[in-house]
């Protein structure tokens, strides 16, 4: 395993694996009606970060060719609306164990992904447009959603008494 | 340059890169007290921020083995002390300004380094140390920077008005 291509791959698996843990620490940390609290006045509850970050990962089981959504009904609640527009999350255990069920599921496709499909397209990009901009692959998803992770887990933090 | 391991080099690089330029964008978007302003209540404020950002990444420079940090004089306020320990604070159009040059100079930097160059250690690991753990490369480094970044970006949003 001295494959550079396969050591940066690796790496960014490694970093992505990580961030998990430490979102995961950090919704184990409180009593569960603390993430009922926005992580500034006004802004998201930490209990709709989750459910958000959950339904952002999913989509990259489809993404990465995959099968479908392990949890598509929380495509409404958590990407198309936006924090209190609805009031029927589900209960923060639920979501948790969806995190800990997705994170599993993900870990195993990554494990499987070979050097040459991480470098291909992903399912959004057309092969012509792929031709045009080879960035446009799997690799390139993989680290937007680690970002975007750090970005909310940033937000989170801030909930921390 | 169809070699897939410069693809995902330069894949995070240009992660890096786009970036920079939300953080960019979000200091000369308001009025410069606006910057005073602390993210969340009793959290850091968003000038300590910037100066947290530029002292972190300026530590890229001897990391990757060219030459000194840029600005040395930023690592007490910003890296060593928390906010508020300090109100010796540089103006933050010098902080906009230190963080424009740092960029141009990281990019040059970053563009120039071959592939075995981001594979390789970084200073602050022994040969030792790197041949029993090749991941503590460089390209490790930047991918933890740009997590920070993002982590930091995410608490600088919620200024926003």
């Amino acid at each position: 395993m001295n494959d550079p291509l396969m050591t940066i791959i690796q790496q960014v698996i490694s970093a992505w694996a990580s961030q998990n843990k430490l979102v995961t620490q950090f919704f184990n940390q409180y009593p569960e009606a603390d993430y009922e609290k926005e992580v500034a006045p006004g802004r998201n509850r930490a209990i709709y970060l989750l459910g958000h970050l959950v339904a952002v990962n999913d989509g990259m089981i489809p993404l990465f060719d995959k099968g479908d959504r392990l949890f598509p009904q929380l495509e409404t609640p958590f990407l198309k609306q936006p924090d209190k527009a609805s009031n029927e999350f589900p209960p923060i255990a639920e979501l948790k164990n969806q995190w800990e069920v997705l994170n599993n599921t993900l870990a195993k496709h990554f494990d499987e992904m070979t050097a040459s499909e991480w470098m291909d397209r992903h399912t959004a990009v057309s092969e012509a447009d792929f031709a045009l901009n080879p960035r446009r692959n799997k690799m390139n998803v993989l680290i937007s959603r680690i970002n975007h992770q750090s970005y909310h887990l940033g937000q989170l933090i801030l909930l921390k008494p």
